[in-house]
């Protein structure tokens, strides 16, 4: 397996089991790749984090060439002729396309040669990749996509933003306790609140799926996370819930729709500050103000997705990232095998097996 | 039914159906009634609105006595006895209280001593009012909530935002349609742009309730309209489309995310301006700016939700509306009923009664 010119670090000698946590990383996910994954990759290995690049090992190098003194450093390739592109049919193009990087990143952690696959790529097919590659934990029917939206002093996980359009009752009550292990491993919630998206408050609200949901998450003994009931779109930035749970339709529209906000407000404000020199003063007074806010703003600061349910870690970054996301998607996804987070969920999930499998009878909602 | 006072003018004499047109306001539906009912009630008359404010005689009068001269403009009192609130089953507190301020409302419209009615309560208790009292236009099967929401440069008509949760084709199909004909009355869109909510711009996204409209919109021939296919919650408002139709469990979500992102950036805003004498200076310099931003953002500007597919006028504002968000809401009342709202959505319903025939048969989602 190992191709390494006398330049490249041996993967293999890079990562095991024994040895510090070592991330798989697609170079060919992001949209401007392989550029800012390979600085990406240099930056955090610099901070001591062991990341494989792998996809074509030209191009990397190429790129890789940039950075003086790279080779002293804990980055190898693997090599991966293909890559699967935002276009592709998720499902299709990982199996009929198994040297591309993202699928092979997924087969290094199998062998023991990487602790995580990471990749700025298609979800659908990171999805798929977790499904046929990792299998899901015991009890899990479907895996989440989760990630982590600001709120006035915190941060409130919300699941799943995209991974299962289509939900029954026992998939949002994993997301569930699925959502708190992660509220708990990310943000250091000791008893996570977690509430059920709604359309209200009321108990006669949302749509038969969410009134089963509830009535089963009501009613259940929970260890580890406290069910506050619906929430509306309204509260779940305000800092009353550290876990949102819903569909990942609604979740990826929510998400969606606060990111575009975002923009939106981003655009008025600069468009604020062009109204003569008055404002532009006030704008110039206001730089440091304003570059906190647009930090704040910035989806890229939120980093990796981690794509939860499946039986090993995969992370999934924003098609757009810059270097310094996918810098910080790696040290995130190295806290993440050193702190045991698939296994964290692995035993929330067995705790609660009595409530999955009263979930699992309970009847799919219809529309 | 005329038990006026003395003082108070007969809504009788006030409206008649060749007069001008006359809002039936729910004095008794915002969080803080009836105050901002009757400050809106008398801003609107003094620009020459006639209202007619529907509930409590007394506390009526009590809060008008505030405004000196209000007896000398068009504003009128209809009593009545009972209230429903937020808290309140909508369908069982419509037929349960008859009496009450807001199906009161209705019955004027319906009676021909009203042209439309108006409240900021329940708005599930509108939508029972709409569907009992006015009925549904021919060809539609259930009634919509609309609301728009700001672009960079103009705005985006989105519905449904909360009638109906659980949604067939036929009824997407519909919003399409009646959506169309609001934004080109509101904002005077020549051939609105609509798109179909969804979690991705791929045709293999969606759910099989969204799969199926994109079908069914996309080989229709339709008029006044041009559909443009699945919108992602980044490109809501961007401006490339004018209209956004979804089930009314996501477009509440959708709603409510994008007014608490609104609200958790001012409130950032605000934190920035606190630090220290050189950012109070930015921020006092900048005050005219942040006023305009703040008007922007404020969802009360956006005025009252119509409900479209009733076969008659019926607006609901925000349950926290001030008086001026009651008299924006009156005055576009009051022009709804001038250039024929709703005779303007019957008709386009009729031009597309193959399109709805078709989604009709369609088979409905499974989820």
């Amino acid at each position: 397996m190992s191709q390494s010119p006398a330049h490249a670090s041996d993967d293999e000698a890079l990562a095991s089991s024994s040895g510090p946590p070592c991330i798989a990383l697609d170079a060919f996910g992001s949209d401007q790749c392989p550029g800012p994954e390979v600085d990406g990759a240099v930056a955090a290995a610099k901070a001591g984090i062991h990341v494989i690049l792998v996809g074509d090992r030209t191009k990397i190098e190429a790129e890789l060439s940039r950075h003086a003194g790279w080779d002293g450093l804990p980055v190898a390739i693997h090599h991966a002729s293909e890559v699967i592109t935002m276009e592709d049919s998720p499902a299709k193009a990982v199996r009929s396309r198994p040297d591309a990087s993202m699928p092979v990143c997924f087969d290094l952690v199998r062998k023991g040669q990487a602790h995580a696959a990471l990749s700025a790529g298609n979800s659908g097919a990171m999805l798929a990749c977790g499904l046929f590659k990792y299998k899901r934990i015991k009890g899990v029917d479907r895996p989440a996509l989760v990630t982590s939206l600001p709120t006035r002093e915190g941060w409130v996980s919300l699941l799943d933003v995209g991974a299962n359009v289509d939900c029954r009752p026992v998939n949002l009550v994993q997301f569930a306790v699925m959502g708190a292990v992660y509220a708990g491993f990310k943000h250091g919630v000791a008893t996570p609140r977690v509430g059920l998206l709604s359309n209200g408050s009321e108990q006669t609200k949302g749509t038969e799926l969410t009134r089963t949901v509830h009535g089963l998450l009501a009613e259940a003994t929970l260890e580890g996370l406290e069910y506050v009931g619906y929430v509306e779109g309204t509260d779940t930035m305000s800092g009353e819930v550290d876990v949102v749970v819903t569909d990942g339709f609604t979740g990826n529209v929510a998400l969606k729709i606060a990111e575009a906000t975002g923009r939106l407000i981003g655009h008025w404000l600069k468009g604020a500050l062009r109204g003569g020199p008055r404002r532009a003063l006030g704008g110039l007074i206001l730089r440091p103000a304003f570059a906190e806010l647009r930090q704040r703003l910035d989806p890229e600061a939120y980093g990796a997705a981690p794509l939860l349910g499946v039986d090993g870690l995969a992370f999934i970054c924003h098609g757009g990232s810059s270097g310094f996301a996918i810098a910080t998607a790696l040290e995130f996804a190295t806290r993440s095998v050193d702190e045991a987070l698939t296994p964290r969920i692995t035993k929330a999930l067995a705790v609660h097996a009595d409530l999955l499998a009263a979930a699992k009878r309970a009847e799919p909602a219809r529309s």
